[in-house]
């Protein structure tokens, strides 16, 4: 489980893959396997969620990293890069880095 | 609070929204009103997640949802609609409606 909140001011790390439907799988099982092998453990990774779109054209991953540094030492990562080129082979991606800003419905008032 | 789990089954729709940065945080305003005002009040919704990128040109909305036909119900809502004309005129979006397939790290053997 994954814990999305304002107050643990983790950077987020969107990644929305496009992939020919044929090759999602494909594409779910190495990202799997990269995190599992490399990226899950380098420090300041928190957690990554992997999400199938049900038209088979995407893969979106919501990763959680302590600081911005520690995300952008993994990518020079000789491993963890290697990764992300075959990723390449198979899909484009469009990444974006953010904070969270607000979370709704708020729980307020528990005991 | 938003929990990402595979177990939950929720509809998961991440909107990925371009705005320019003199124009972020009205869009954030705007996209947190219509759901406390309208979307978050719908049956089926379960929550969403506000995100700000660093460079100031995206915004992305992390939600989920019991199905898909109470997500479709939302759109065709009057007032939902409304606001999502107000978006528009403020940025371009890309939606994709997904399933989560795998959360890492696993918890294993918690008491």
């Amino acid at each position: 489980m994954a814990l999305i909140s304002k107050e643990n001011n983790f950077v987020t790390l969107i990644n929305i893959f496009t992939v020919e439907p044929a090759r999602q799988q494909q594409l779910i099982d190495l990202l799997i396997r990269a995190t599992t092998t490399t990226v899950g453990n380098v420090p300041g990774f928190i957690s990554a969620s992997f999400h199938r779109s049900f038209d088979g054209t995407r893969i979106a991953v919501y990763a959680q990293w302590s600081s911005e540094e520690d995300y952008q030492a993994m990518r020079r990562n000789p491993s963890a890069s290697s990764y992300m080129d075959q990723a390449l082979a198979l899909a484009t991606f469009e990444l974006g880095m953010y904070e969270v800003v607000e979370v709704l419905p708020k729980l307020i008032g528990s005991a």
